[in-house]
């Protein structure tokens, strides 16, 4: 199946960032500035569209851009706004080659955003698809890397006119180790450039038509609230999702620990689920959903918290006492469940090594 | 005074890390390592010249390597011997230029040696001279910065592969801070490149003749042991420094803070000295010597602690209770006392804002 995709309209930003942000499962921060750039540069009169990867020659050359920050949720600065175009460019010019196109590694939060501003900018399209279909703290936790991309040259650039090349990486890791220190001396708003990716390799490990999805269920979102719908309702069935738990906020923890938010949501049973306690256990994102006990998903697959009467994404550092949230639950894509996937990203690599990854039900 | 040169022998490298490592000032890490690599090298049949800057043309780009490490004393870890070679390689390619020779950045201590093992490996000769006639902490301390050097680009490499390139940078401050962050990532045994510098500035910001300086003063020193002379006044005079204070250690202190080794020995004087106290504060290097609470000598001028009964340097890591030194006052270059000098490593960068700077005697 191959089409030419869609030109991104002003009207699609606000459903787009919605969608991602629900897309985020508590992380991923915040996309609404990013969102705001977006949208000043589109109503300059910049054009962007969204195309599958299937519309690009096999060795057309996909750049992947997004922000990076101190590993710590919340922290994303006001940017200059072009230090992923900057980033961009270094790479380009170290891997002696013109990029074709965009995409995003992490389509969960903030940098859903930002390949599409770096697109307007630099007049590219953006490829309907990302690196994990939701949100990761760590570079390392892409199926780019997973399934054998390059950790080099990548690059990194802030507002003040800095631009670090990492020029020769061993593997994804250092990548991630350097990238943040940089980040974090950078003052924790720099953007981003992957290694090059080519189409022909992008084919086959990108999770696809996570742009146009997130843009789909944001719409749902919105129609489902301007109806008065049930909008939890709307929102799983947007989603592909299953309503794992409705409850009541009772308590909230939160620590930083090696550069992680890390804590738990303990939330008392309403509704249908009145009686039971759920406990969400919290890396940065949502990590394991458990009901009375018993877990019932975990990371990779989603596990998204909307508030009840709006179907608001409730973001890890917005939790608060007294919210009452629906927990949704959606299965991840298969090219993030498989036994090299969850060495990177399953629950042991956030320190529960006796977990052992039990899919959802509905798995796509 | 145009001269080719001389060759290195290997019967030099014992005298000139002697010579570095006297101009270390207690700093600058154990050029021992370095010396045993640059003799193996020579041994295979390498050769390295040492030149003077006139006889490099005016348009030649110079490069400027070394060991970059933790900010703390005694860190350096052996490393695989090719580190500084291939962060050279990364900034030639970056800056499209061809390294003529290699300089180093910093006389004092273990990167006295690193230049001319790169030199060796890369078959160029190595300037006579350095960025500073005796050792500092950061890289922002050399002359060749101070005097309008750019910041990139540079390059800093480890010993698994990993290069990563400064491409643009705003400052030298900056510099260092992202390369200190790296080097420490890398495992505190990385090699640096600087941005190549032309000949023809090197000419005006370098401190001239400090690789055969050492060299002198190694020899002094050996040969003044060999004939049983005294070694203090031998060293003293070949350092064109005099002797300052003798004296017993009888108190050490030294404590990690912001990453340098601070602290402070105290002395009690013997011979001529005898009855009165001296104090070294200690940054990593020797900072500033007081004897009977009034300050004698400061940095930029050279600190220079030695055993009283064989000249063997002293290092502030060395420093011990008991021993008996000679503390030598050498007169800083005077590129290294100028205004714009001393506000990148006079006393008040290093915390000390109300101690003025005044000159040694016998300034050159």
């Amino acid at each position: 199946m191959s089409d030419d995709g869609f030109a991104l309209t002003e009207g699609d930003l606000l459903p787009l960032a919605l969608g991602a942000a629900l897309l985020g499962t508590g992380g991923g921060g915040n996309p609404h500035i990013g969102m705001l750039r977006v949208r000043e540069v589109l109503r300059r009169g910049a054009a962007v569209r969204v195309v599958p990867i299937a519309a690009m020659d096999g060795d057309a050359r996909i750049g992947a851009v997004g922000g990076i920050g101190a590993p710590v949720v919340g922290m994303e600065k006001i940017r200059q706004g072009e230090e992923c175009l900057r980033a961009l460019r270094a790479v380009e010019a170290a891997a002696g080659a013109r990029i074709a196109a965009l995409i995003s590694a992490e389509i969960g939060g903030a940098n859903a955003m930002e390949p599409i501003l770096t697109a307007a900018q630099a007049g590219l399209p953006v490829i309907d698809g990302d690196g994990m279909g939701r949100a990761f703290p760590e570079l390392q936790m892409t199926t780019f890397f997973i399934y054998g991309h390059a950790a080099s040259p990548a690059a990194i650039a802030d507002d003040k006119g800095n631009v670090v090349l990492f020029r020769e990486v061993v593997d994804m890791y250092w990548l991630e180790r350097f990238a943040r220190h940089i980040a974090v001396d950078m003052g924790a708003g720099a953007g981003f450039a992957l290694p090059p990716l080519r189409a022909d390799f992008l084919r086959g490990v990108l999770v696809p038509g996570t742009v146009s999805e997130a843009l789909a269920i944001g719409r749902a979102l919105l129609a489902a609230r301007a109806a008065r719908q049930d909008v939890v309702a709307r929102l799983a069935d947007a989603l592909g999702a299953r309503v794992l738990f409705t409850g009541k906020v009772i308590d909230v923890k939160r620590e930083l620990r090696g550069g992680f938010a890390v804590g738990a949501a303990t939330l008392a049973g309403v509704g249908d689920h009145a009686g039971a306690v759920a406990q969400i256990d919290i890396q940065n994102e949502n990590l394991v959903l458990r009901v009375d006990g018993r877990a019932l998903a975990m990371v990779p697959d989603l596990i998204i918290s909307a508030t009840l009467d709006t179907g608001e994404p409730v973001t890890t550092e917005t939790l608060r006492f007294g919210q009452r949230l629906a927990v949704l639950g959606r299965p991840a894509h298969p090219l993030m469940t498989t036994p090299a996937a969850l060495r990177v990203f399953g629950s042991a690599a956030f320190g529960y090594p006796d977990l052992v990854f039990t899919p959802l039900a509905g798995g796509r």
